[in-house]
């Protein structure tokens, strides 16, 4: 790859940018803290996804083999921590839907697939379900118990913080937080079970009427989150593992916590590099269940909701996530979404615009030198700004920057139509790469779209343009958009009914 | 509901046709048994998916609450029953495709999803992965070994069969079948751990190289594909349930086996009613992996195959499906689904022209009551048809008979248009609700459609008919369309890019 740099991501755990240190051979693992399925997915979950898809996207295009692993919690989240009236979220949901907790479970795990295809995410490769690995986290948790890191107490599971702050007292995110925690919890503490505050559930003993339970060494009971995530991790990316990933809120106590346990088990570190986005402000304010101001994907997509003045196409909520840099706060709201749908329509407008002028050979006025190094130029610096932790607003400006050159140069009547063809295609195959292959847009499938795109078709048909006739076919066949050729001079669109 | 008969569906057990008994307020479950994830779903998989889609949406369309449970078999399944080189089907891929067997397993999963979303197919309410119910396999197979209906031999367990049929003789699909595979295994008899050659495995001692393995009371091993689906339609519908259902090849052994295993583990017949539906034909020959001629579903929606002459539509594909009787055997070739294609698109059109032969309320010419009554007649034979074990191919001919009654009053210049506005909507009411909710057709979304449905709009609005706009709105919202109103007389196509 030309003018390649090598990139630098934000580690969580060292405060730093740090070079990816890893080879083009091996797999490389990356686990990322799910949803919980128990309600509809909102634009939290939409930029958690959107974050990592991208992540997984560029590495992809740098040639690094991923594995990715996305889980489903469906079972032991609980609706408040350290709380004596917890309650299970999914069977909190499946008393209020008077249905079994498995089908909140389908419900609404098949409604976040479903957004995130909106969203064009590209599917995670192991997709664990909590519930689903319970002989594992049976078989975990007797492992710290017998290394003398949890302890059994009424049927429960706890993890002995103290033992392993003793032994790895360097290694955690929040050290200032957790000894906060350790004050002011030992005044309010209620569970009399634990040994100390700082400990957690790794299995939790189930009372009468909760619904998903199983038999286990200590009793009937069911996981704790906690210990889920870190199971499932290390069951399918062994230890140690490179990126952990989630959302900052996660940091604390919940990857705290997976890091002890993991860390407790394997005497490893657990995890190479630690990357945790920013969080969503949905009009200034923290997304919050019970400030109801979690707008759910479905709703922006249709118009749904009383704060929103339209409904957005997914592309344009894609670009709002990505127009904010992945550790930066963004604010989610319909002035936020205006801004974002100019934004990716002038990136489509780019598209179309370098593929209205591609280069015929006959050149009738011949672009200065000056004017296609400085077009090179912001072309090569797409992979850098990426290099750079993966900043997406600083590439966004980048082309506009490309586009905005082109257009200026036309006002000089020195169209890119008459660059030499290689260089077109340098920087129009870049273009598209970027943005259809790392930033991961869909072109809209308007029937204005469908009909520029159409007429671009039958142009290169008639001068039998093979290779944009090719290019043209592939770029929508990603759209799950195929041009049928009937009879000649009568093309017609076919689309999948999705 | 008028004109309801009792709806009578054939039990393959007791080898004829039942009413249905149950009652509106009770949950249904229904079982059935779901694809083994290691490769592209193909027509096979998507008769099944259609057939029970079907059932499903005639229950819910008569008020019954359905609980549809599919399973999605990811470990157990193998590639030669009573061999012993047998392989795990999934591992096998996964070796093949050099990934884990998770990916393998996430991977096919989601492309029968996606293959099923285009079919149009509801999602089931619960889709348990075999996987997924490990600890509730192994009780299962411990009350079982308590029960002296299971032995222990090296790690593995067997389920003995004789000791099921002596008590339970009677409670057999295929007694015949069972009689003669006695007589063919006893000579060919590999399997030397087991007592009789009928007996199954319900716990496989898994060898070093199988990838897939959990720890149990007799070693480390992994289930059987019979105990599988006993388990879990037990674990989520209760013994006993209402129906189960599979492809007719599922009867013996597959279905013998769990009917076995809920028997001998409840001491009650296990399922009050067995639906199966026949096999498909692909060229007139028996689907198998060995014949690869189990052509994909992306393929034939792609055209991708050298049989097929062109890409076809799912809707097609659904249409394809639902002509043939459920129980019967169904021919797949080109032409069979150009066959399809015509039919599908006489459908489509008798719906367009009902909406667009409205009655405006001004009557020209009065249609005699003769004619109204025959209209009448046919519109209600559609439950009447499908109430009689569900048979689509009757019912395609009574749609087929309304429109061509209707088009030939057109020849007498009575058109439809002239129909008291209550017997239209009855006609037209119950046509759609067949089409589009029973049937579960969508409308094909060409721009050549989607104009005519705008036109349609268009005028509606301009005449100011609120229920007719309502109507067009709320059928094109199944499909995904959204009609958005911009400034009078500006009104615009929004899909949802998917």
């Amino acid at each position: 790859m030309e003018n390649y740099i090598s990139t630098k991501l934000y580690n969580t755990l060292t405060k730093r940018l740090e070079p990816l240190l890893f080879s083009k051979e091996e797999k490389i693992g990356l686990y990322v803290c799910g949803p919980t399925v128990y309600s509809d997915p909102h634009i939290g979950h939409a930029r958690s996804a959107v974050v990592f898809d991208l992540l997984v996207r560029y590495l992809r295009y740098l040639n690094y083999k991923v594995c990715y692993v996305r889980n489903i919690t469906d079972v032991g989240h609980l609706t408040a921590n350290q709380n004596e009236n917890e309650e299970d979220k999914i069977i909190r949901s499946a008393k209020k839907e008077q249905i079994l907790p498995m089908e909140v479970v389908q419900k609404y795990t098949l409604r976040y697939h479903d957004a995130l295809e909106k969203l064009a995410v590209i599917p995670a490769d192991i997709e664990p379900r909590a519930s689903a690995h319970i002989p594992e986290q049976i078989a975990w948790i007797e492992k710290l118990i017998k290394k003398n890191y949890a302890y059994v107490v009424n049927g429960s599971v706890y993890f002995r913080s103290q033992k392993y702050r003793q032994k790895y007292a360097n290694v955690t995110f929040f050290k200032q937080k957790i000894e906060k925690l350790t004050e002011s919890e030992e005044k309010k503490i209620k569970n009399r079970e634990k040994e100390s505050p700082l400990d957690f559930a790794l299995w939790k003993l189930a009372p009468p009427q909760h619904l998903m339970r199983w038999d286990s060494p200590w009793g009937v009971g069911f996981p704790g989150w906690h210990t889920e995530c870190a199971v499932m991790a290390s069951h399918y990316l062994g230890i140690p593992f490179y990126f952990h990933g989630g959302g900052h809120d996660l940091c604390f106590p919940h990857h705290e916590c997976e890091i002890a346990q993991m860390h407790s088990h394997s005497n490893i570190a657990p995890v190479k590099h630690w990357i945790h986005h920013g969080l969503v402000l949905v009009n200034g304010v923290k997304i919050s269940k019970s400030l109801a101001n979690a707008v759910s994907l479905h709703n922006i997509f249709r118009g749904n909701h009383s704060t929103l003045r339209q409904a957005y196409n997914p592309m344009v909520v894609r670009y709002l996530i990505l127009q904010s840099h992945y550790r930066k706060g963004m604010q989610f709201s319909n002035q936020a979404l205006q801004i974002a749908k100019k934004g990716y329509e002038k990136l489509v407008n780019g598209w179309f615009y370098l593929l209205q002028n591609k280069p015929t050979g006959i050149i009738n006025n011949t672009v200065p030198s000056t004017a296609i190094d400085r077009l090179l130029q912001i072309t090569n610096s797409f992979s850098t700004i990426l290099n750079s932790d993966l900043h997406t607003p600083k590439l966004f400006v980048a082309m506009f920057n490309l586009i905005s050159n082109m257009r200026k140069m036309e006002k000089k009547n020195i169209s890119i139509i008459n660059l030499p063809v290689q260089i077109w295609e340098k920087i129009a195959n870049n273009y598209i790469r970027f943005f259809q292959d790392i930033l991961g847009f869909r072109i809209p499938k308007t029937p204005k779209m469908l009909n520029i795109a159409l007429s671009w078709y039958q142009q290169a048909k008639k001068n039998k343009e093979n290779s944009t006739i090719d290019r043209i076919r592939s770029l929508l066949q990603k759209e799950n958009i195929h041009i049928e050729d009937r009879i000649k001079s009568d093309h017609s669109w076919r689309y999948s009914i999705t």
